[in-house]
């Protein structure tokens, strides 16, 4: 392995920060290494929020269900999928662009995601911590308020930045499922209650498969932020909805 | 700057490549790389589908809007978001999990591109080159015959792999936008005609912005293949309504 695998091996997610501050020039060479990101023919379909107000930051940590961790952290970066820009430029040259549609907002979703990995990447190689934040998808109407969203442009992905406490640095990363649960060749194969069970098992602990899972399902995914994300999301999508062919 | 951001610099789109092999050393490192990625709850919501069969190489070639290079390549990943596995998993340990929804739909995105993009990163440090490709959302029917698609499981980006001909490694990298444009303080910032024309006067080369944009629009944009990717988004899309609360 050479050091950059490995780097990528070595990061895990922070979600304590000393409060110490990140120097200008790091702050700009993780957006710099966000931009110089692979983009669908380079159309670079995202903008970057850099939230610098305490306020909003303070904000923000309450609508994404409550993470106070949030307004801790040096940086807050969030990755729109933005479906505005180009629309915006193509009526500026005189052109008949068509509404942009959910297949946009899609590619544009990737393209955020892809640099927002990339400013992961930039930020560990310097010693910061990062940690995404997904509940930024949810509450469409107060985001879109306070960030200031104009239609076609969504809100892919928070990232928070800083330096890791030492408690953080010492964490063990949680271990992943085994690669062969993950890689299927060729076409999809869905998993048997067998391999789901070999799948999990050295995920639960001490606990059964059964009462693992309950808990996770009750606290993660059957759980309020997680029906608000996707109440929120459709309101997203219904602005992609085209009104008329 | 530090070798990792160098090599995030660096990093270009590869669509050419030698047809040397890739020893299954140097994929089993970028495919252990993808799967160390961040995670929403190390949920890890995607499944990588490695396409080793050339005959179904040749059949993506054409589905993906006729680009005849991805037969070439010697990797070809599909990043899935995948709101199946933990769904049957749930079940399986006698929950009663709700339908996934377009949040959980996205999640997964974030998580499947987050994946994918760490790929990329991987193998560019090993010298192989990548391009990403999002056609693989298009043509949801015979996608999902090919790929042995279930229900709720997304093809998000699909990534080609292979060692870059030299034509390739000397080819420039298309410049980005200058940042101003990408990063917007605290909040969203709609740009006007002077500025979104100022962002576009390092692409247009000997055209004018107007004639640049008109183009592109009609390639790119006001195009089949463009069309087509929403309509397949908004099938998938489908399978995430909820038939009733």
């Amino acid at each position: 392995m050479n050091e950059i695998i490995e780097s990528l091996h070595a990061r895990k997610s922070v979600r304590a920060f000393t409060g110490a501050a990140v120097p200008p020039e790091l702050k700009r060479a993780i957006l710099e290494a966000a931009a110089q990101a692979p983009s669908a023919g380079c159309q670079q379909l995202y903008t970057i929020l850099d939230i610098t107000d305490p306020a909003l930051k303070d904000r923000l940590a309450e609508t994404c269900d409550h993470q106070p961790f949030i307004a801790g952290a040096e940086m807050v970066l969030i990755f729109c999928a933005d479906c505005r820009r180009w629309f915006d430029a193509y009526v500026e040259a005189g052109c008949t662009p068509r509404r942009p549609g959910a297949g946009d907002l899609l590619l544009a979703v990737d393209d955020a995601v892809i640099a927002a990995q990339n400013a992961v990447t930039a930020a560990e190689s310097l010693g910061l911590g990062s940690c995404y934040i997904g509940d930024i998808m949810e509450q469409y109407e107060e985001h879109r308020r306070l960030l200031n969203l104009p239609d076609w442009v969504f809100p892919a992905a928070m990232l928070v930045i800083g330096w890791p406490t030492q408690q953080q640095k010492d964490r063990k990363k949680p271990e992943r499922f085994d690669m062969r649960h993950i890689v299927h060749e060729n076409g999809y194969r869905r998993g048997d209650g067998a391999e789901l069970r070999e799948m999990f098992a050295g995920r639960t602990g001490a606990r059964s498969f059964e009462d693992y899972l309950k808990a996770f399902c009750a606290r993660k995914y059957n759980s309020d932020f997680s029906r608000e994300m996707t109440r929120s999301v459709e309101a997203y999508l219904r602005d992609f909805e085209e009104e008329s062919i």
